[in-house]
């Protein structure tokens, strides 16, 4: 399939998903607990990968997946095509803002990104592009933002990590312009794509990461765990995404 | 003046104010510092000060005016009648990202809260109301959020504070659903508005706090210095803001 046809389908699917959202989210959330109190998943985020699963399932069945809720979440290898689905990004933000979280999907082959996409629902805005497409917000093309140095604007931190100053962060904070925090990797990768950040540091898993990666790299951006190791697309990982500048800069200090 | 014709009044200037913004922003800032790196000031907050302290110095030549940049930023008293302006409320946001900022107007009498405005000028919302009035956003009349107690919801907090644990507020933020912080104190009044945060600390001025504190305390929040101090609209403050429930809890903790 053409990747202007494949991009459209996606496009589509998530439009869908989005509807669904905000559907279901009328009605009383069911909330239950995964690893800890504040791990939490809705039936939303259930309702929303079992949608996206379906329709991926259906078009591609060689295909593998790789999605955040139940027994989708661990996959032993990328090769092949392989999609990573996050049906909530930022659950909590869901849960209690009903704003300010995202539906996200990346497209990898052989392990290197092809395709991502963030849509922010209550916004309506889907950030999506490419290896060799550009990056879009919904159908304007955008420019990069400035390849800032690592103490000329704002970082997106996790407060977890800032506190307990894993890899010295907090030295990145205190001689940036300031710190900030969403609580939704998508909206945080959308951050970086608009320049209104300029670093991003947090804990992931890879389909927190894989849609937005895609994303970062086609304005330049570089992305790691947090010792400058090559992601690994398996399990949680201290993960850091910055403008070149910045990232060389930081590597030297972490 | 009837209460409603100042209402109308005070949100015609800000929404001139804003349109002032959105000009004076196509242009390259003049952006200085003040007591840090990152404390800052534009041409466009100076401009925006000017241009509402007129319109109040016109209109009202008795009052008092407290305001954040220049001449305007102290105060002996606020016995009488006293406007309280943040031109532009979260102003690395401003620079760094050209959104999440807000222009702030309180009107207090003798000391107590009468009216209060803030205006998110990118989105265009303008929150706003008054002992008497209720809370709006434009024109639709908001309803309470719900009076949830401090575990039960997410909190803003500035980042400085909760990494020096300033009066045990790890704890709280521990406690709680997650933090976020927004780097602008009027979107967090917003926030606690809408019920996206059930609580907000950091450390405040005059102008920071005294919108928000008018159009929180209609709909049930407390707040106060961290120490339960009154506030005292004069100098910095470690500033508490949550729902009735959540404040009485952190009270016995901090």
């Amino acid at each position: 399939m053409a990747n202007d046809l494949l991009v459209q389908k996606v496009k589509t699917w998530i439009y869908e998903a989005g509807k669904l959202v905000q559907e279901l989210e009328k009605n009383q959330l069911q909330v239950t607990t995964k690893s800890s109190r504040n791990d939490v998943v809705t039936n939303v985020d259930k309702e929303v990968q079992r949608f996206l699963v379906a329709k991926i399932e259906s078009e591609f069945p060689e295909d593998k997946i790789l999605a955040e809720e139940d027994e989708k979440s661990s996959l032993v290898d990328m090769s092949g095509r392989v999609w990573l689905i996050d049906p909530i990004d930022g659950t909590l933000n869901f849960v209690f803002q009903r704003e300010n979280f995202a539906i996200m999907i990346g497209v990898y082959e052989d392990g290197i990104g092809k395709l991502g996409f963030i849509y922010d629902v209550m916004r309506g805005e889907m950030y999506w592009g490419g290896a060799d497409l550009g990056v879009f917000c919904n159908e304007e093309k955008l420019e990069p933002p400035k390849n800032s140095g690592a103490k000329d604007g704002l970082w997106g931190i996790n407060i977890g990590m800032y506190v307990q100053n894993v890899g010295n962060i907090q030295t990145i904070g205190e001689n940036a312009m300031g710190v900030r925090m969403i609580g939704s990797a998508g909206l945080e990768f959308i951050s970086l794509l608009k320049g209104n950040t300029i670093g991003y540091i947090s804990n992931l898993y890879p389909w927190d990461y894989a849609p937005g990666v895609v994303l970062i790299k086609e304005f330049g951006f570089k992305a790691s765990d947090l010792d400058g190791l090559t992601l690994a697309f398996n399990g949680q990982q201290h993960f850091i995404a910055a403008t070149a500048q910045a990232y060389n800069e930081i590597m030297e200090i972490c």
